[in-house]
């Protein structure tokens, strides 16, 4: 099972600082979310086909990422899991053979939902399994303790 | 001084589902935030001249936003000023006379910096003046005590 | 009837030319479209309804175009009404009082289309006439008569 | 030397009506130009130390894209190859394996530019050369002769 998804940067995610924005990056992560979802719950098709909402993200950007041709990197695993949400952590990083630079800590909260009856849902067992089994250590975020 | 920035929204801002996409969000900060930097540091200029930098974001989405002609209302106000950083606080509003719905809070951790010398700097004296005459309450986030 | 719309530049409209990007051109052609169409069509709905698709977009870029406060003012008028088809022309210009600079020029197909049943359609008589009252002049490309 | 460039799809390609936006197909060619001049020009370096301006677009769909995991595969050749400026045609397909698709016709002039200068200059021998090898076909459009 997955931890990590390379994802291929644009042009276009550079800014006027020739840098990829801040911004960007939490674009990077919800491509990689939707990469790992897919391969996670691809089976049971239960997170995709009623889904989940993205309540909440926290990042904390640690250096400078530029353009490049090589993809980055993306860890992901589930933290925080309870009844009805969970808590998604993320690393970018450099690929294997790239480099070793991390550029990016972050964290998304998700609430599952019910799509189609529009309201919040529980987390099923096949759901919460998938996620127990691929759980790790929470976000060591630094500028929150200031 | 202006503590709020009318943001019109894109189409494009509309993912999917349909709705204004969560990471549109920090799009929609990013310009309110250009926008009243200008207004704020505008005669000083030091705060555009030599910049600062994103270290962090933290952002709450409390309801769906549509994507409709009426522009959202961002209010923004400094906390937490220390020698070489702030953060901003932020909440996405409806404007007056167009609805009472609050659809996120958010916060951004700025870091000074000097883009000359590529190197971190104290913020200045007119700089810390002008953030404390604009400074308000921290964001009463309630996912992160959870 | 209007034949313009002010669009809002954003920051990040910018790449890392620090230039408003020629692909956010088409994005900011977009939004005028949406609005226009809303004032145009806005008492039949048929048009937002049903849908209309885009088949076709030529555009010529004339000046580059620099990040400011000041929105950029797009006029648009239909040309070449047919059956189950129109041109959209575009020009993206200062608004009055801010310059006199003409930035690019546009042209968009558009297709009638039936979204429910999945189908082109045919344009409303309601549609065709209101497309011939605003209707205007092809757009003079040079490019393509190189 | 590579004509064409497989460009991964990002699932905020996607607009609110659930295809890939007509805007991204730009998005899309504008990746595929970038890694192809660097494969093309990469050991002259010209092309890319000084620059070219991309002075006109055009683009018709032929089929809605809708996001998937498999890259779409973006063939593209110069044409019109002159003093100053050529042409660069696309089409954008499923890649080898995955269909038969042709989703898009498009065409972008591009102007040799020496940004140092900020001024126009003429293609170098190396450059016109390189093109010359890689030449193609005009881009077989159909709604400019309606």
């Amino acid at each position: 099972m997955t931890r990590f998804v390379d994802v291929a940067l644009r042009w276009s995610d550079m800014d006027a600082y020739a840098h990829v924005n801040n911004v960007q990056f939490l674009r990077l992560l919800e491509d990689a979310r939707v990469a790992a979802f897919d391969e996670w719950f691809g089976q049971d098709r239960t997170m995709l086909e009623t889904g989940v909402l993205v309540a909440r993200h926290e990042i904390e950007y640690l250096a400078p990422l530029t353009f490049r041709h090589a993809p980055v990197r993306i860890c992901l695993w589930p933290t925080k899991i309870s009844g009805a949400s969970f808590d998604l952590a993320y690393e970018v990083r450099d690929p294997d053979g790239i480099g070793e630079q991390l550029y990016a800590r972050a964290e998304t909260s998700l609430v599952a939902y019910d799509f189609p009856s529009a309201s919040p849902r529980r987390l099923s067992a096949t759901e919460r399994e998938r996620l127990r089994e691929l759980a790790g250590d929470p976000v060591p975020f630094r500028w929150r303790r200031r």
